[in-house]
């Protein structure tokens, strides 16, 4: 804040296919202030999601397409530097949807105090944050999982997957991850217990999944779609529960992509598949928060997150983790906590 | 029975792509006799249905394939005409899985008596049978619809889809029926109350669903799939519900089709897919038989059969069911009532 200025991105152009660089563009103005009733933040930490591809394309996406020229959306963990609002004190630690720039105010009404006690403050973004929520309802809620179940996660190592898969092992379940690379996953098998991990790239994937999954998949947690998904529809088992939790192998096509037809094997299965968002169990994250906090305290939940510093940074971040780049929570350092 | 001859229609090619009568095979054989403990039941109707497609096929099913040379399986209502087994009576009226035949033994174990009080002997297999079930639990239990809920029913004027399109109007919903000719369109409309009707084969399925669905669709209950699913998928409400009760248009292709990809919108709308059969529901039959029963006493429910006569005939018949040539309940009058 020394020199005044704040550096924000915003969307400069609407990417067809995947987004490149230009598609963003970083603007400094000077640091907003608050008025009457709002708070300055500081960002400290960026949250970078595979959502916000949805928002900055032409199509149908959980939420109207991002105006150009606009702040990219995204959540950030920051300080409280200024504040006109008397719920509010300087030096507080929140998280909110304050977008890809270093100082953001707002009215506190989307913002949500951080216990700092629960975890590092990356963590209210990642394990502890949207991610770890969205792998903790996604899972539990929506598929329903029984012990000895057969789970299937795809995109195992990324930051809702690793969530997911863990929490099935807690559960009791036999848990299956999908990856793109070997270290993806020895990550899963060795470091976090999963019980089987087949690369997508390398491997036969209906054959590799038939091979480790012999009597059917009970429940599959989502986020590729494409070729994976089409893999587990062949082995679904009886009453199988699919939560789609995100199709990332579909964000950035240029044209859409066909597929063979396979709902038939929702219906000889009497199987059920579920779109959700995490928003709609805003009401009981508090559960999921402190749940997850517990299972990592007792040493029974692991977390990895992929750090770059940097606003400047955040476009080739955001397109490497489309790209699958990443390994883990993808998460940009904006200054020091 | 005068003559002693059984005539029966087995299997006896797996057909690719669409059966031809000569998949089938009529064999005339003695009468069999009732062993100990056994009925012999003469057939009155036979039922076919679209899901006999998928038993004699190759792929997977909702069971394992018919063997060739079997009989082809199905519903059957008929008269016990020989008993040897103390729970029956010779003369009572019976229905049970006794497949394409003009005769059969039972042990009794697969048998239900129809009660004969509540319509005419023949809606034992449709609107009070299993089609009636299908209809009554896929839609109320699978879709859990609400008044005011806007529903799409595909293969609306079919067996199942006619009674679904009536429960939902009874359950204060707004219904609109794809179907394949003006006649079913007519009759939807006009005859059974739907809202809308959709001409498939004459018709811009995407252009005409958003037009009569404005603000998308609550509940769907598939039949059918391919285009008129793919349509549904893009205009899909906020929590829709999709029943996959079939897929017809998919039972009959020599090579897999490919269609696209939209398992996101899934996710856009936070909406669920699931398959059922009816077979689920077995312990509240009764309850669905008695209600739709008295719907139809009370003159809110209409049904529709579509009768062709002879054993002999039931091949072509099934044929052009699966084709969408039958307008209703395809049933078989084998004998007598």
């Amino acid at each position: 804040m020394a020199d005044g200025t704040n550096r924000k991105i915003t969307l400069k152009s609407r990417p067809s296919g995947y987004p490149t660089p230009t598609d963003f563009e970083m603007i400094e103005e000077p640091i907003p202030q608050p008025g009457e009733g709002e708070v300055l933040v500081q960002a400290i930490w960026l949250s970078l999601d595979p959502y916000m591809r949805g928002r900055i394309g032409e199509g149908a996406s959980m939420a109207g397409p991002l105006p150009l020229g606009e702040v990219m959306i995204g959540g950030v963990v920051g300080r409280i530097v200024k504040s006109r609002n008397p719920s509010f004190s300087a030096g507080e630690i929140v998280e909110g949807n304050l977008g890809w720039q270093e100082y953001a105010t707002s009215n506190g009404t989307d913002l949500r105090r951080v216990d700092a006690s629960l975890g590092p403050l990356s963590t209210a973004l990642s394990v502890l944050g949207m991610t770890g929520m969205t792998a903790y309802f996604g899972f539990l809620d929506v598929c329903e999982p029984k012990p000895g179940d057969v789970v299937v996660v795809s995109a195992a190592s990324g930051a809702v997957g690793q969530v997911v898969g863990q929490i099935a092992k807690i559960a009791g379940c036999y848990v299956v991850g999908t990856a793109g690379s070997q270290d993806k996953i020895d990550y899963i098998v060795k470091e976090l217990g999963f019980d089987a991990g087949i690369n997508y790239k390398t491997e036969n994937i209906g054959e590799a999944i038939a091979a480790v999954c012999p009597n059917g998949i009970d429940v599959y947690f989502d986020n590729v779609g494409g070729p994976v998904t089409d893999a587990v529809m062949e082995n679904l088992a009886l009453r199988a529960r699919i939560a789609i939790c995100g199709q990332i192998s579909q964000y950035n096509l240029s044209e859409p992509e066909m597929g063979p037809r396979n709902i038939r094997m929702l219906n000889i299965r009497q199987a059920k598949m579920e779109g959700f968002l995490v928003f709609q169990f805003a009401n009981r994250h508090d559960e999921g928060r402190q749940r997850i906090a517990q299972w990592i305290r007792e040493g029974k939940l692991k977390y990895r997150e992929d750090i770059v510093e940097g606003i400047e940074n955040a476009p080739t971040a955001f397109i490497g983790m489309l790209r699958g780049e990443n390994f883990g929570k993808m998460l940009i350092k904006i200054s020091d906590e």
